[in-house]
């Protein structure tokens, strides 16, 4: 997988709030964004890894610094990184930036536990281990 | 199962827009919790509906009317009414209105249809066609 | 303004529910993106049109006809037509496509008003009377 | 102020996402729900203190650590907690748990900025100081 994967969307009225900026729950929905398009951009669709491999990439634990107000009708780059890839666990970094003039907006990361469709934990299939970039996981510590 | 029943929401943040009041899309989010409570004060626990019976009320319709908007922190009564009740169809209606001083601030409506899990049509179960006051549906005329 | 304008839009994880669908009431926030690319199309900047004009284009009534369940991961077709265009009130319809076969996931309608900052009702400007299309007003049977 | 605020919530079915329990993102509605409450008790109208004291309490940071998923119909109780309060800075930390027995399903933090409409950050009225009980400042490092 490349180092960084970049991807845009832009504002909605819908993510604004009363204070005339994005309402700062949607930024995990932009990272989220960033995520699946970065899988994308790997070949990984994750529609079908939930599908066909139950594999669920579920979130257990994020965090984001807003740093300047987001704001409507802004197109906006999400520039998104793995920075740690083990079978049982990913890592992901954002940066969002303001597409215009490449401000930088605000700064996050999640971290995910791949779970099955009952939200059991599991190991990443072969496949995607090779596609995330884990090419040698050796005894994996997170297993029982 | 009663005339209409009532139930309050207090309005978040989230839901405002930049424009000072609640963005519109988050009345039809209200009129489902309307829904939901009236159901769950005739004894109909929606949650098990679908789980247990495999009974999904799926939307098929909706819309609203604005009248006056809805403001951050405002308590709003949602009326909910059911307006028809048919063994594969209902009808609720809504009015909204805020609690403080009754002023109305918008209308809706939605239909459904009763479906499966798997989103086929199917008629409504004995049990919850009693709760519905469908007492006597006679041939459907929506069976093929 | 042309006859119709065409957007897309990716389903996002965030807009489904357990359902295994998109929740109905995102349909609006959809509809509000054709909307506002539309009027980009057509030169008109939904931003500035509130920040120089002092122009909302508030929602008083909104509608949707769902016939289709829209996925996660879908690309969808945003196809909004101007159906009705006065000084004061504004009606767009609303096509929604599923943009791999082109099958009609929904329909819906907007009417909205003319208001300033405060929602006080008022007049679109000559230049946006232009580009919506409304080249002879006549009088306004809406004016006081 | 108490040492901590409890206030509960229903999730809503808007609130889930396909994987059948609720999306990540709206823990955040819920903390912002749980600080409105919490400041409510103390004796503050967030909405008042916005309007009438153009104080703005800005998010500069969230975090949320997911231990369990969060499911429909499900009843929330959100302990909130203030675990810093500077004249220029608040820090807020909470615990969502299950109403029914307890469980606890996350644990998170958000900081936050005072500001002024305008995005400027102000100190934060001797009036709300004592309410949050910053009862002797001293002199403030974050201050110019």
């Amino acid at each position: 997988m490349t180092d960084f994967h970049e991807t845009t969307v832009r504002v909605r009225y819908a993510e604004t709030d009363q204070m005339g900026v994005v309402y700062h729950a949607n930024h995990y929905v932009w990272f989220e964004i960033g995520r699946t398009e970065m899988l994308r951009s790997a070949g990984i669709n994750y529609k079908e890894m939930e599908t066909r491999d139950d594999c669920f990439i579920v979130v257990v634990e994020s965090s984001c610094r807003y740093l300047r107000p987001a704001r409507y009708d802004d197109v906006l780059r999400i520039r998104t990184r793995i920075t740690d890839a083990k079978p049982r666990i990913l890592r992901f970094g954002y940066e969002l930036l303001k597409d215009s003039d490449g401000e930088l907006l605000a700064t996050g990361e999640t971290v995910h536990v791949i779970c099955d469709k009952l939200g059991r934990p599991k190991s990443l299939p072969p496949r995607y281990r090779r596609l995330f970039g884990i090419t040698n996981p050796g005894p994996d510590p997170t297993m029982n």
